[in-house]
């Protein structure tokens, strides 16, 4: 197993000798509003159905999705966080070669490793802020029959246009595009953005519920496609992958469609503002660089003497936990990634950003 | 995928009209006493901890489970469910023919399928109660590199005595053996059978907290092996696969472990007083017979006209699910597998069950 993610908020306590709920937590990209009102309640009315065993195929879970998003259940598989189908996709599509566009989540590479399968990095320009060139992609996409994308992808907050994706997965219909939707519920009008909509038979698309609805220790995320492909990854799912209390979740999260249009749209307005300000505080320091965000994160490149490990173990005795950003092919020690917090803990860490950069 | 375990609650309610928690469900193997007592609600009070990511290793669970058996944690993984760990042996281990000791829990061939790895089951013999057969083995186990071994079996209740199944193992150091123990926490001094206590190099060991907790919709069980072998295992383990919940259980059953004692004593206790009481009571019934066990469940064998689908079928209009087990490879459409409950539940399955036999 690959350790190196963000989100380490018991290593960073351990060391300072504090409890894991007393660190600020900005290196993972989590709803800065919370958990989905009413849903931790409601699970913790649910609890008693771990002492039975949940549905095996999480059929129920599968088809509440499916509802919600006017598709065939058939064409929905539910795990145990997208993290599951990220790591059985080069082994159930016989992936010999994939192209993955970076610097992005490390995952997919690994995942690829796993299962011996090559993989080569497009790396999006620093220079143009990280948006993908669909002209390169093409250029680079011979010989592949798999590509990875993040979109927006983390950590660079980048956006491939809609109209750009559909025509690029459509004109290259034998080669599998893996579609990482984990933040697209973040973005605005997400949902006319989404690959969902489109159906098309050589797509994948990975919709995450950790993220946006604050849930990343429940471990529950969707997987969307073909029948030929759903057929490809069906002999690679396990009995039981989804616990009593995720599928519960699901349930319950796709009832309450009313409330949760309204929870996400809230968000999506909060961070909207919230991005504007926080970069605003950097407009005019030579030391550092914020890259535009279409979602809850936003990338940072520092210059002159500043260093990622540097700025993260500053902050980290400040009890906050930001992104070293030097692990993710692509980026090097000069990056970090700040994710979205309420607004009193945004300007508290902006002022701390600044008085260490200054 | 492959469907077709016991405990699906969820169908026969649908079917029937009711509740899920209206029915009986003596098809899973779990814990007739129900949850270890406090686990629920203390699960209750840590469920916040699902609003941020689990460690992605589960470091604290294993640590924690180590110090209880006493053993190095490096000798440790913690998954989703043992499910985890089996489908991932024959890979990670390259296993090029395994030999499955049935009749059996049907995950081990289906995981062998999963990776294209060649299997062979060894039937035990009826004639001796499907206990195993030392010599057996011995004569069929050239060739193998990997031998799945259920101990206490399912659907049998079959134990290999300690010394025996010890033996075995060492004078065949380079075959892989792996000994579920789901069941062994039923068995009377299980934890001196347990082959954790022996540290052999060849041996992996699956141990679940499913069954004797009686938290199966919880998903979490551990594997407990030697450093070179855990060594392959590690580059196949996913990170985040144990939820935040399973990972707080975790930590709450090591800690109480008077507790935890005292609950596992008494479970064992009770289980054998309701096992001869059930079993007695088809004592001179010429239709079924009853075969021993050492654990919480009992395999039966029907005669003259009775099949398992009938007297399923019968049982489930009375609300009741016991496991029709003529999809075990080995069995046949005679064998039936009854879970034991509380001692009223026992008493009028018992006698439901007789009326349809006579």
């Amino acid at each position: 197993m690959i350790i190196g993610h963000g989100g380490n908020i018991y290593q960073i306590a351990s060391k300072l000798g504090c409890a894991p709920s007393e660190i600020i937590d900005m290196s993972s990209n989590l709803n800065p509003l919370g958990a989905m009102p009413g849903l931790i309640n409601f699970l913790r009315d649910s609890l008693a159905e771990i002492t039975s065993l949940p549905e095996a195929d999480s059929s129920g879970a599968v088809a509440a999705f499916a509802d919600r998003y006017n598709i065939d259940p058939e064409l929905v598989i539910a795990g145990n966080g997208t993290t599951q189908f990220i790591y059985s996709i080069p082994i159930a599509l016989g992936t010999k070669k994939a192209l993955i566009l970076g610097p992005t989540y490390s995952d997919y590479a690994d995942a690829c490793k796993m299962h011996n399968a090559d993989y080569t990095y497009l790396i999006n320009e620093e220079s143009k802020s990280f948006e993908p060139d669909i002209n390169k992609i093409e250029e680079n996409i011979s010989g592949c029959d798999t590509i990875f994308i993040c979109n927006p992808n983390n950590p660079t907050g980048a956006l491939i246009p809609s109209s750009d994706l559909e025509s690029l997965c459509r004109s290259h219909p034998d080669i599998f595009f893996i579609i990482d939707e984990s933040y697209m519920p973040f973005v605005k009008s997400g949902e006319k953005i989404s690959m969902i909509r489109l159906g098309l038979p050589n797509v994948i698309i990975l919709n995450s519920m950790s993220k946006i609805f604050k849930i990343p220790g429940l471990r529950i995320g969707f997987l969307i496609s073909s029948k030929n492909i759903i057929k490809k990854l069906d002999p690679f799912m396990l009995p039981w992958s989804v616990n009593s209390i995720a599928q519960a979740a699901v349930l319950y999260l796709m009832e309450k469609r009313d409330e949760v249009d309204a929870f996400i749209k809230k968000t999506r307005d909060f961070i909207e503002t919230e991005r504007k300000n926080f970069i605003s505080r950097f407009e005019n320091i030579s030391s550092i660089k914020l890259f535009p965000s279409t979602t809850t994160f936003i990338l940072a490149r520092l210059y002159e003497d500043y260093k990622a490990e540097d700025i993260c173990s500053y902050m980290s005795q400040h009890k906050i936990l930001i992104r070293d950003c030097s692990n993710f092919k692509g980026l090097s020690d000069r990056f970090i990634r700040v994710s979205l917090k309420t607004r009193d803990i945004n300007m508290m860490v902006a002022d701390k950003l600044l008085s260490f950069l200054s």
